[in-house]
């Protein structure tokens, strides 16, 4: 009898905190801004108003809300994303939720801060395809109801490419989700995640998810900005999963490095609020949790997983579903009596 | 001396009131719903999800919101509307601010109802691009999370077009924008216009614009649902403008009803907003508000103002521009661990 309550208490404390990997993180509540660009309320409400403004776009039509939807995952829903024309780009839309935590930006991370990404969409010819960035910029200027707000947010004459940048990077480092169950765990609420969930969370580290997604984002160890943390997907490549997912096609970094040795590495991603960014992968070729799970135990870490396990894991993921903040709709200024749009 | 200021007086009192058009009307702080759809809170809230989700459309890009932004004047800034794939409409997109307060909808009156309106676009192929309706509803039904809201709205088993139709038109009811310098002025704030905007009022009044454009929301007298208002655009054809805006292109009401009689027929805009609603007119050709009071003015009256007169009226066309409530942003409910995106 003692035996079997001493073999329960130890099956329990097992479930409880798997030691080998003990630094599980919650999530900050504030993210990391880089020196010149400090996070201020006048900068983040100009940001917000930029990022859900289509009317930079070719067409008028595509804002950074269009692929990054911040009343949903952050994302689009869709595998690749649409753009003007209804022109189709070549990777999955990252969620922006949390992208702050991101040490570069984009799956090959070929930016190194948020402000540098913030400027391609606007550029590219399959997203919002503008000439050039100075031209969406004059749009900018056209509308007059802009100009008070540059100014509170970085002073006179203060209407350029670089400070738009920055109010937009500026309101996604309000786009944080704390407070998920996991969250609430690992602060010591042991009663916020279910028994499948915490079981999931240990198998999660067993098996060896958080070599590569470890830290409070779980997208690897905190980095300066610009030092990506970057895993090669596939590692293996003997599975079913190469061919039926195409998995080979995208050479990951070296895209945007030229090294063959960065072919198929990506940036690793946060797993935050995974449960609402499907489709899954850079490709978005995956619509199923549980099959994206499968995948990697096989590509990452070689393993065939039992149904059990998947289960677990994909419950312990829904664990990092975190709370979205309230966010007041931006009201967007008009130019008095005419459109923007109109080429002159 | 006495003559002059009873003249000064005389002339002041005719810029305060101009005597030809009395029933000038504030904005009801309410818009009439049918009788079968009462506004209720949950409603509300169930229709503005419905409204800024873009799911549903065929390539999960296109949401109401895209073509009536209410971040902005609730329309799109475009002369026509681009939809799925870039394809464009044939008519400019309303403004849905105060659409509330048409009593028919569409240009040309084929919707008699909001309810009946938001149907329309999901199945547009140059719209939402949705094949049948059913389909649209097949993606919310598959989104879980949507289930509460629409039994808290309408009760068990409540998931159909009608009232997912419903709930937007609910939502569209509250889309309204009162306390403008024109309804606080005609509420008895002689301060809240400017001279020149009551000079313009009554230039508006004097030249026979209220004769289409009277009531609260300038768009003709109060009508019961499904009885439209509508007026000949152009009446006059015979100025530069018939051809340079390519007016008698769109046959208007003819379209819907099949009628002659019905040739150019539009129903009658609101004025509400307009400062926020360029580029003007059907078929959006007209970018600058002085331009389409000076062709108004000769397509319908057939007059030719003079540029004081154009600069009053547009002074005065700004002081219906209302004040926009704050709204928050809906929360978009995912399908745990599954895109709605990917048909199977």
């Amino acid at each position: 009898m003692k035996y079997i309550s001493k073999l329960l208490l130890s099956s329990f404390l097992a479930v409880i905190a798997y030691p080998a990997f003990a630094a599980w993180e919650a999530l900050p509540d504030k993210a990391p801004a880089p020196e010149d660009n400090p996070t201020t309320a006048e900068k983040v409400e100009l940001g917000k108003m930029l990022f859900m403004d289509p009317r930079f776009s070719s067409t008028g039509t595509v804002s950074c809300n269009s692929c990054h939807n911040i009343m949903e995952g952050g994302d689009d829903s869709r595998s690749f994303s649409m753009g003007v024309h209804g022109k189709m780009g070549g990777r999955n839309a990252p969620t922006v939720w949390n992208s702050a935590f991101h040490s570069v930006q984009f799956w090959d991370g070929r930016a190194d801060l948020l402000e540098d990404q913030a400027k391609g969409p606007v550029t590219n010819p399959v997203e919002m395809g503008v000439t050039e960035i100075e031209m969406a910029m004059n749009k900018v200027r056209a509308i007059s109801g802009y100009k008070p707000y540059f100014e509170k947010a970085f002073g006179k004459n203060s209407m350029t490419v670089e400070n738009a940048a920055k109010a937009v990077a500026a309101f996604e480092r309000t786009l944080i989700t704390p407070n998920s169950a996991y969250d609430r765990y690992v602060k010591g609420d042991k009663t916020a995640m279910t028994i499948q969930q915490i079981r999931g969370m240990n198998t999660f580290a067993k098996i060896g998810c958080t070599s590569c997604h470890s830290g409070a984002a779980f997208n690897g160890p905190k980095m300066p900005f610009g030092q990506g943390f970057y895993a090669k997907f596939p590692t293996f490549v003997d599975s079913k999963y190469i061919k039926q997912y195409n998995l080979l096609k995208d050479k990951g970094r070296e895209s945007a490095t030229g090294k063959p040795g960065d072919a198929h590495m990506f940036r690793v991603q946060t797993l935050r609020n995974i449960t609402d960014t499907a489709p899954y992968f850079h490709n978005g070729s995956v619509n199923d949790l549980s099959e994206a799970v499968r995948l990697m135990a096989k590509t990452q870490l070689n393993q065939d997983l039992k149904d059990k396990d998947v289960a677990d894991i994909v419950a312990f993921l829904a664990a990092l579903t975190g709370e979205y903040p309230e966010i007041k709709m931006p009201r967007l200024p008009s130019t008095p009596g005419q459109s923007v749009l109109v080429e002159k």
